[in-house]
């Protein structure tokens, strides 16, 4: 390939979209992705600085741009203080990336809050627009290549399920019925990327891209989309142990666990409601890895943790002749600070893909969720094999 | 091949030979391979009881047939029900057991006892005719294809280096020598598995068929051998875990370890020599996984945990804008119930490598060691991932 | 005191009533007194086999006597063999007290089922008085100076509130009432002590005793009682460690935990209503101690681990100048055997307490109860000493 | 006692004399002592902060003032600026206690250091002379009542026994000998306390005032002295569960334990000779306490660890029947900010002793200490009694 326009160069100036910008993963990101592209740091916790990734032709770091919706008015540059405040951010780091947290924040806009927009002089649909109409006018504004939009939202109840959910033009007509919210929040804007033609990723276990209906417009509307549920600690740590057992020919009896967390996060899924939409997330992959299904699962709202998240998994294991052993793992860090350099991960993959002209889910993105679209592979070590080899070959494609 | 003698064949009767027949690991492996090839137990805990090694046309765990040297006076039944005693083996399994425990152990003989045999009535070369002698003799008269010898003694302090130890002339030289004792019992051992044309593991840290002119010889003499040092627990917890985190991008800063057991096992290692070959041993693999040179690890002897053995892990990692996380793991098991079932698939595995006529190191069987022989791989997924594509291809090869 | 009979001595025969006598606890208790009473085990476990108890003149272990209700048809004797299965309990310890067990369960009697039980040809007067005869015919048949109700039996759903549960003369009214089922089956079995002049201790959760009406009841009838739900495990070590950090003038800012257990009790709690009573009065203390209200539980059946109990706790401490540290701890115990020697522990204190002619709630009890009855000392070291004292001073008293 | 001069008032004005004034532990309770005196810390963690101690007439945390001896040439300023990049120490505490950090480093004195200082233009006898006159000539500037003189300078090895150590008048002649170096820099710190009239507190395993020569003298001379080495983390953690175990006749069979820690204390403890004075004293209490012997335990230096100590434990306990349980801890704190409350606690109530004419050993003291002087007893709950009792009293003989 002798000569690419930027369109179909992934190399290129990227916007990254973040729907709840101004919560704590995404102020965490927006500080890291400043530091780093001033070289402040090193790109620790970034899957895509090694290889096969670093050589890839992905954008630059400092050739991401942030902005983003959000319903809170507290900006990002708050949000970090306080991550300083928790002793999660040092207040250098604060200080030297003060300015870029500022800028960020400017290019942030009014999401869509079910709780107060309408009842209903507007139409879901019109909400969309509006929605998509803010990230196409921040990718003008940039003159960037292209945008990923990343939910990074509060985590939703689960859905109610609504026949419109799985039939395209059922749900088309049903967004232009302003009587009607057929949509959860996270839906509509996952609508409102395919709108925009941006590329999107749904780190949360909410709805958004996940509904068929919708999946299926990304695909029809030559949109890469990647979820969901980002696998950043536990669930992470349990992909990789459960395979590993199975390789020595070991049983799993029962895997059980507890989660412990403040925080933003913490506060969300003390409601009971939004919390089983994480812990079935939590459990889908446990379960296909081991075949047992004692798997009791607690998170509790700790605010005094702020937002170090402690997990305790305790696994009983059935070996040779009958005999018992036990692993208990204790896993203790800063949720914000796992997501975050994930989080930059996927902007520039999904900017690959999107690059390749690639659409609909994009299974090889799976090492990085709970719940992987398009793929039944939870196994950490398998996943990690396939996304390099799928960036080797899609890179290989795009040329660089 | 459209046609095969039982001396090409993998699936053909064979005879493990144990080195330290009479210790923990070899002993239950006794119980566990007659209770398997009855169909009294499944073979959990087994690696090549699950696909491809199922239908890789290895020998059936009911064509195994076990005898070895020792040392010791206190036969496999008698260490059996001390294991009984202390809960590892359930009483029924025991007497269901009985029989085949005194049929094994009517096939152990005396082994190179360093501290009593000699001063020096016979040279090394004599004593390791003496033991081969007793191999090819437990061949003849049980009719096997082959033998596999596995050494299960005691854990040596590290070996003195000698010049002989990397040349096999001068080593041959030396070993007719009455006056001299140039190699550790585990070499004479592993000498004597060579000239009885045996196939070899070592399952210990001790030098064994790890000297350099042994290793050499091995592959003059066809023979294949695997080492070394079970990777049964702690280690190949870690040689999960630390690839996982690299995947991630994260950074391991320390990883500090202290181990408590009891058991035979434990009374040896609470010599401050003999614990040096070990702690050596461990290390290695988690250095070259993660770059961090600060893994201070300890084995301590706690006669009340029997043979259970308890190891706590702290894991100290940087990850992204230098937040700390932290993983500790907590590992319970009986000791022996994890080497038992390996060694059997070990038996079964380098079965198939003599029938394949592979000679010296196979560095595919990395896998089941510690530190292995001919190879710098220590990802355990890696390692599953290689040993699965060899028994494809030596299993296509041998033809079942 | 020159001269005391029997009725006035402790240290006379005396009878162990066990409501749900076929359960683990009691089936362990029973083993265990066997073996004890014969000199085949020590007592350890056994607080009363310490000075000053082991010289306060209790009832020796030879001349406590077992019988019980129950509503299983699985003997004594079948429950322990499902023990040894688990391997709690071993074949030789089994095997030797297998008699004793046998003689034990020919003592037990058809406890109370209220879900089969009527309805109601009888009233619950009618059931108590049914329940009193059985105890005084053992009694009498063994010629016992007293005899110790505890109630071991299945933890119930918290109480449905009452009046009658308040008043004594409206409770006599209601039970008379063949119509009506004022009382829980465990109250019932608590009642029927009462009208047979037995000391009475609740090792469970359940309403028992607690109820006003019959705690007064067992005051003006001069029964000493004691309760409520044995404190043998997590709750017992938060009780050790929540005044050591008091002392020290460290807070607690959280304390979070899990229980996993299988066995009788871990399905039995599987209901959430049953937990409900279990969760509370686990809480209670810690609250009580810490002052703090961040103390998220939940215990979850995990059937494979059989009688083992392992428990997590995180705790959350601000020390000086606002900094934090965390303590856990993972407690892994056979529950059976760590509530049957208190157990037996309780029958020898309140025969001594009924010796001593003390009726209601003996507060000086409280080290062994998650719940004390007549005290709200928590602190397991300040109970340690409040029952030593007390022991001393009522052995004095009685004389021995 | 109508009329008390400040000389028998604990309530007055008091020094601070810390050996080892510029390290981690002397720091930060300067840090503290400032920010608790200013109101702009609670004093959590001090144990003189609660009931009965609050009101018994101690010195009041603003009459505290600190000076001490340190041979290293970083100031406290600079050492407590280190503790906020570890994340110790908040930046906002830091730049608030800033000025009372200068003003205490300007009472800093240059120590005794042994390897640099002679050899042996002088006699230790004049060392010591020219340390007490730096505490006498603080004491003076001040206007104080009294100096409570703490060791907290990095642990010595073992000292190498000398008759002199046990003979006051032997080792008062050998001081006078300026060719020999008869007692090690912590004694003769404590020699110059007993020189200056001051308090004493040894907060380290090394020698210090603990040569039995040096404590018969402190008696003699009417000083009040406390030791040995601060408990504060493990330690004491062990001597809380210890005892309560026995009080349920629980047996310890083994207490296996781990500790990691960076920091100065992590590079001093990584010397082989050091550790031993530190291991010896952690695992005195816990023989007497339990009666094992299996009780190996570790202290390694992980740099990356920073001032954060993190311990694990592993107890194995039998039970009812022969039966085990497991008690795991692990704990996570800064280890100087369990420490310094601790210090400062010291500093109050030596206060109290030396205005009450107390002189030698303080045996209710001993709920600071791993090793206590003049007390056999480890038991924490007993000590905290003990050392409330002792305060009621002393605080009702000297008035308030
Ligand atoms: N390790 C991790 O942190 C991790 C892992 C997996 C998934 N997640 C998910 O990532 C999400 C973000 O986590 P967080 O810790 O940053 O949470 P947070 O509570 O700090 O931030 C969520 C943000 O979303 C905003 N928001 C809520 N509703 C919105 C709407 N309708 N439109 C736009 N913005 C909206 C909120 O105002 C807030 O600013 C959560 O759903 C969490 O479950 C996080
Ligand atoms: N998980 C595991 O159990 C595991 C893992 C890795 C390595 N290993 C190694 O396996 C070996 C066996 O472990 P174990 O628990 O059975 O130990 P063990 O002490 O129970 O048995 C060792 C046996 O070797 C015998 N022996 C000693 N010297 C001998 C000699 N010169 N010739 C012949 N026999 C000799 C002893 O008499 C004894 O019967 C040890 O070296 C151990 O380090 C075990
Ligand atoms: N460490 C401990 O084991 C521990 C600690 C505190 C409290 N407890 C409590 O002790 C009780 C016994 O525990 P377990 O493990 O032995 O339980 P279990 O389920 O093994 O035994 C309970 C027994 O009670 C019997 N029962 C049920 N209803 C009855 C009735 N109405 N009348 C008579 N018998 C009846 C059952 O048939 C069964 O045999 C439980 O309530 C438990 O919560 C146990
Ligand atoms: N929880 C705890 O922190 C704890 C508990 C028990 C005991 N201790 C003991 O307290 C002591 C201090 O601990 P730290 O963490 O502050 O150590 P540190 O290494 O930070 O400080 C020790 C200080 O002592 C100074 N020093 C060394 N030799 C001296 C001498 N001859 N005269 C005067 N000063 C000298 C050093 O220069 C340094 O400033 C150590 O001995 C430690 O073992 C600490
Ligand atoms: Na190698
Ligand atoms: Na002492």
């Amino acid at each position: 390939m002798h000569h690419a326009s930027a369109r179909h160069k992934a190399a290129a100036r990227t916007g990254i979209w973040f729907v709840g910008a101004r919560g704590s993963v995404a102020s965490t990101a927006t500080v890291g992705l400043a530091a780093i592209a001033d070289g402040q740091a090193p790109p620790t916790g970034c899957v895509t600085a090694r290889e096969p990734f670093a050589s890839a032709g992905l954008p630059a770091f400092a050739d991401l741009v942030v902005g983003g919706h959000d319903i809170s008015s507290v900006t990002m540059t708050k949000r970090a203080e306080c991550l300083v405040e928790t002793g999660m951010i040092g207040p250098r780091l604060f200080a030297a990336t003060h300015d870029a947290l500022e800028r960020a924040d400017a290019e942030v806009r009014p999401g869509y809050d079910p709780h107060t927009d309408g009842p209903r002089t507007e139409s879901q649909q019109a909400v969309a627009e509006r929605l998509a109409a803010d990230i196409t006018s921040f990718q003008e504004r940039h003159d960037l290549a292209r945008v990923v939009v990343i939910d990074l939202s509060s985590t939703e109840p689960p859905v109610v399920p609504s026949p419109e959910h799985d039939d395209v033009d059922a749900l088309l007509a049903a967004l232009a019925d302003p009587a009607r919210a057929v949509l959860p929040a996270s839906s509509v804007s996952a609508y409102a990327a395919i709108l925009a033609g941006a590329a999107y990723a749904a780190f949360t276990p909410s709805a958004g891209m996940g509904l068929p209906a919708l999946t299926r417009l990304a695909g029809e509307r030559g949109i890469p989309v990647a979820g969901q549920d980002g696998k950043t600690g536990q669930t992470w740590l349990r992909t990789v142990l459960a395979p590993a057992f199975a390789a020595r020919g070991l049983k799993v009896l029962s895997w059980a666990g507890t989660n412990l967390l403040g925080g933003g996060d913490g506060a969300t899924l003390a409601d009971p409601d939004a919390v089983r939409s994480k812990l079935a997330s939590k459990n889908r992959g446990l379960t296909a890895l081991t075949g047992s299904d004692t798997t009791p699962l607690h998170i509790d709202n700790v605010p005094d943790l702020g937002d170090t998240k402690v997990a305790w998994d305790h696994v009983h294991v059935e070996g040779f002749l009958g005999s018992r052993l036990t692993l208990q793992t204790t896993w203790s860090a800063h949720d914000s600070m796992l997501a975050a350099p994930l989080v930059l991960d996927l902007a520039r993959l999904l900017a690959l893909a999107h690059a390749a002209g690639i659409s609909g889910p994009v299974p090889e993105l799976g090492f990085f969720f709970k719940d992987p679209w398009g793929s039944d592979v939870h196994d950490a070590a398998d996943q990690a094999r396939a996304v390099e080899e799928w960036v080797r070959g899609t890179a290989a494609q795009v040329g660089r």
